[in-house]
């Protein structure tokens, strides 16, 4: 996201601080474990990451954030969540490379890799215990319930019809969840309104998974990383084709079982976007973040409106 | 483990009702994700497993245990982690079948057993969250870190010879730092002298993998549900093959990359048990149960007892 600087710098010193401090831990972390982990995944938890979920962290707990421990340690914990997420992603989709450089399944294989998530998993919450903030926990133990919960939905609903509403749960599982658990945890440290920030990091969050589904369909390749029309050949249903297919009789009765070389996803893919769902699609995403930015609570100006220059982010990435 | 009723029994009523309100937990989380994860979870959490690491919860806490939520808490979390590892190492190992039943790798496949595993590692600390004690879940996070730890050190050690210190490193990371943890949650419940019996649950631990790595050698399958050597077909060097390979040449010269059948590795387990290892490797795992038990600190008698039955217990399984 080519905003992110934009958004630490609305952060002041303390947030690029922060930031820093953020990196440093994420590299020790990945050494701390001996030469393995290091090798596996220094590459996974070093720079290279938008740090997106960090930074709701430190915005939420107030604009410049206060530099605590805690809030370094919540950060954090929600990067390595993620992080962990990410590996295990890769196991499961066989996914060669992330960020244009080789995963750590691709590396190192698929017990190391799941061996791998786990431990990142596990240091989130070691992190966070040193926070004392029994609540902290609560908040990313809850999250990464849903996360794994979402996942398992989306399997349970591969090649199948899904309805609008089962398709944004799913979205509020897979990922809106810990965008709302980086606004909570931030808000807990900084003593800030928790459920609206939560809320807002919902919202934001559905919203970005929302555009990133969008992008599988629309492309270009050379822009997402991997071809277009992945998550069909997956049996992923999400939104462009659930609009699409309310437009186009042909889509409707199409077995996405049938589909099963790049071509014939990129075939489709076009005729998705022939029906004008992308834009229906990205117009519902920029809807819900206009939503999340009027909703915000009352907010010093300047946390305002760095929070909303993050939702900005989200869109823009995409425009 | 046979024993493990008797175990109970010697808790005492309090330890009955504890590990009744245990399965009855277990059944309602596997059951609280909807039915993907009761389908998916429910013979994973359900009856079936020793709950030996629960008992350990139990029983260090005191005997009688007291029976508060805190405490059924630590048990439950401490089950929960146990499940998750076991449900990714049948991912990792393509198990079919795990205590007789079929894993849940093999009726929902690996996407879903992955996530499945995430999300009991996720619940493990919201139940520990709900205890409102950061001890604890330091205590259980570091755990669950080391384990990951353990799976990534036997990973980057297959096929290699490794010395003893390195072996029981091993059997530490990837098995004892559970039974301590176990251990150490219920002294913390319990207000118990936390480090003495973390020692206990570590030395036991130790004893518990050694043993089950002598069986994996000695057979037979209809006990072990596995046939003999499946760790030399995996790369996986224990105990009674390093100290095999100290007094048959043949056995220290061989590269166990080229065991590639049952058979094979059924051959070289007759070898390794002509040797004797397998005696020693029993007798070693025998002496750290008698001096886990002598190192047991100044306890109430029937405290003392009940924990010694554990520690039996873990040995009579392989008598």
């Amino acid at each position: 996201m080519s905003s992110v600087q934009a958004v630490v710098e609305a952060g002041g010193q303390p947030a690029t601080r922060l930031m820093e401090r953020l990196e440093r831990r994420m590299t020790a972390l990945a050494r701390s474990h001996g030469p393995r982990l290091g090798q596996y995944a220094e590459e996974m938890l070093g720079a290279g990451g938008k740090r997106l979920r960090p930074l709701l962290v430190f915005l939420a707990a107030g604009v410049p954030p206060p530099e605590s421990e805690g809030l370094l340690r919540a950060a954090v914990a929600v990067e390595l969540v993620h992080s962990a997420t990410l590996v295990h992603d890769d196991v499961l989709d066989g996914s060669p490379l992330r960020r244009g450089r080789p995963t750590v399944f691709a590396s190192a294989g698929r017990l190391a890799a799941t061996a791998t998530g786990d431990l990142l998993f596990s240091r989130a919450f070691a992190e966070l215990a040193g926070t004392r903030s029994v609540a902290s926990i609560r908040v990313l133990s809850r999250a990464s319930s849903e996360l794994a919960t979402g996942e398992l939905m989306q399997r349970a609903d591969a090649f199948a019809t899904v309805p609008t509403e089962r398709y944004l749960e799913r979205c509020r599982l897979k990922t809106a969840v810990l965008f709302a658990a980086a606004c909570e945890l931030g808000a807990i440290e900084g003593g800030g309104p928790v459920a609206e920030l939560a809320a807002f990091g919902e919202q934001i969050g559905v919203a970005f998974q929302l555009l990133d589904d969008v992008l599988d369909v629309s492309g270009p390749p050379q822009r997402t990383g991997k071809p277009r029309g992945a998550d069909l050949l997956d049996g992923t249903v999400t939104l462009p084709l659930i609009v699409a297919r309310e437009r186009d009789r042909e889509l409707a009765a199409l077995d996405i079982r049938g589909i099963r070389t790049p071509d014939a996803a990129a075939a489709v893919c076009r005729r998705i976007a022939a029906t004008g769902a992308l834009e229906d699609s990205r117009r519902r995403a920029l809807e819900m973040i206009v939503e999340a930015k009027a909703a915000l609570p009352a907010l010093p100006e300047r946390q305002r409106s760095a929070l909303e220059l993050v939702a900005d982010g989200v869109v823009e990435r995409y425009a």
